[in-house]
């Protein structure tokens, strides 16, 4: 990136993510590559940020600079870096809008990623978190890392310790492992997803759900599928949310009948994802998973990824 | 151990162990080599389980064998094995009653162990599970596996999945680690302990201890020092029973102020542990403790174990 300050425009990819993974609410999260936003940022010479283009799928997009998750976090990158200058962004959404799959953070994510590569002396992708974090954080209400941290640098990271400054670590996940992700073509606003969440969970709820979040986690670190597939199974937070995704039930049983390690919600919803050991089982998983929601009639997205994979990058 | 069976006694030692490990409450527990009960069985001609002798560490112990951790699991293995002998138990004590140091649970395991070198087809370590953890059950109300199974097999164990079905998995801890194990001179009875606990718990607060959790873990698996330490910090239970140890705030700050890692309660408490880096700040962080102990004018035993540890072995 030596002729970084050279460049006038930068392009850049960031991948969808399965926010919670099932066990680790707003702890872990993982990369989709197969799905992603990409955005073009021009560095112009009015020292501000502002929204040119929003391409691909339809939907209502904030258009002001400071309610947008694409901008929000340029704005606090020239803010912090007391940049001269100020950047243009056009979006090109790949990510449905309220779907689970870590939209917002694609965004936030691409547009930090490719803003960097137009500054003088570009950030280090550490550096850029807190950027494209505070930009989620516009969409959903407060700051999740469970999406962004996966999106900007790829596979299933842990957002660890203290909440308000969490270890960002990667967790190493089996080769084999595909994720399917699956789209019933509903929405669900981050902010109703949290609001059916109640708050007084008992003793036994939460170690049966820590006893699953620590099995899985050791399954990823050992590359032990059986254990991952005694332990993908969110007892905590999807029996209040699988409610609000018509057809839930069958298709998660469709998921499992058909060789799924594990299947449970994607982030807020309504996106169903499950974890298969193969790509072979994941097509058959995804293609079941299918077939249950559309004997609901619902239409619905199909994507299958490796979870190891890279992260946001300049296209 | 194929003369097992012409064998008409056997003595078994196992360890004590730090159950909850400060951010696994029910799931985690590591086994601390330094102090454990001994039991020695012989096998005798009646049909039945009895207590001999219990000696060592003073205290009220249960004598009826359907009472004692020593011989409910020697019940439960004579009914399942359908043995025509019996077994006769001498319990010698090295691990304080109530003290939060998995005392029942090591009785129980000792047993058990002791007990299968005297059968004539000796089961696996692993088939010895199930009834050490009843043996365990009769004395902490029910079955919680997060100090039998370290004490069985040593190190640190947890149980993952299912609490009903647990999956036990051997989690590795770096050589280098040391517990600092300190047992005030007090009980308190596990009923107690559990006595205390509220029944609801916030998402907040459930986030920011499975956050520890997740980030312990990924600390033992990949080594990192230093991850474990801004993760091994209970959030959940930790403020609700330090109340029942007088000084235990000034304890944990003497830790952390001579270099621990992290510091919490062992188990339902009142002993108090530390994991360190090595064992020379293991002992200089048991020294400060001890010594803040004593400001209160509380009495305290010193123990300073690696955790990496083999488990309950014959002898």
């Amino acid at each position: 990136m030596a002729e970084a300050g050279l460049r006038g425009r930068a392009t850049a990819f960031a991948p969808a993510s399965v926010g919670n993974v099932g066990v680790g609410f707003d702890v872990l999260g993982h990369a989709v590559d197969a799905a992603g936003d990409t955005v073009t940022v021009r560095r112009i010479d009015t020292p501000a940020v502002r929204i040119g283009r929003i391409e691909g799928l339809s939907g209502a997009f904030p258009t002001a600079p400071e309610d947008n998750t694409a901008t929000v976090g340029l704005l606090a990158m020239r803010a912090a870096l007391d940049l001269p200058f100020g950047f243009e962004v056009d979006v090109v959404k790949g990510i449905p809008l309220g779907s689970g799959m870590g939209g917002s953070a694609a965004s936030a994510v691409a547009s930090v990623v490719a803003a960097n590569a137009l500054l003088d002396q570009p950030l280090k992708m550490r550096e850029l978190f807190p950027f494209a974090l505070q930009g989620e954080a516009v969409a959903s209400g407060s700051a999740h890392p469970d999406n962004v941290a996966p999106s900007l640098f790829g596979g299933m990271v842990l957002a660890a310790g203290d909440p308000a400054r969490p270890v960002l670590v990667q967790v190493p996940v089996p080769e084999a492992v595909r994720c399917v992700l699956v789209h019933p073509q509903l929405k669900i606003a981050t902010r109703d997803a949290r609001g059916v969440l109640k708050n007084d969970y008992g003793i036994e709820e939460i170690v049966a759900q820590t006893a699953n979040l620590a099995g899985f986690l050791s399954g990823c670190y050992t590359g032990d599928l059986a254990v991952i597939g005694a332990c993908l199974e969110d007892r905590l937070i999807e029996p209040q949310r699988s409610g609000l995704i018509p057809g839930f039930d069958q298709v998660k049983a469709a998921a499992v009948a058909t060789g799924a390690l594990g299947c449970s919600i994607s982030g807020g919803g309504p996106s169903v994802f499950a974890w298969c050991d193969s790509e072979a089982t994941g097509q058959r998983v995804g293609t079941a998973m299918l077939a249950a929601f559309a004997e609901r009639d619902v239409a619905a997205d199909l994507w299958v990824s490796p979870v190891e994979s890279l992260g946001a990058r300049l296209v």
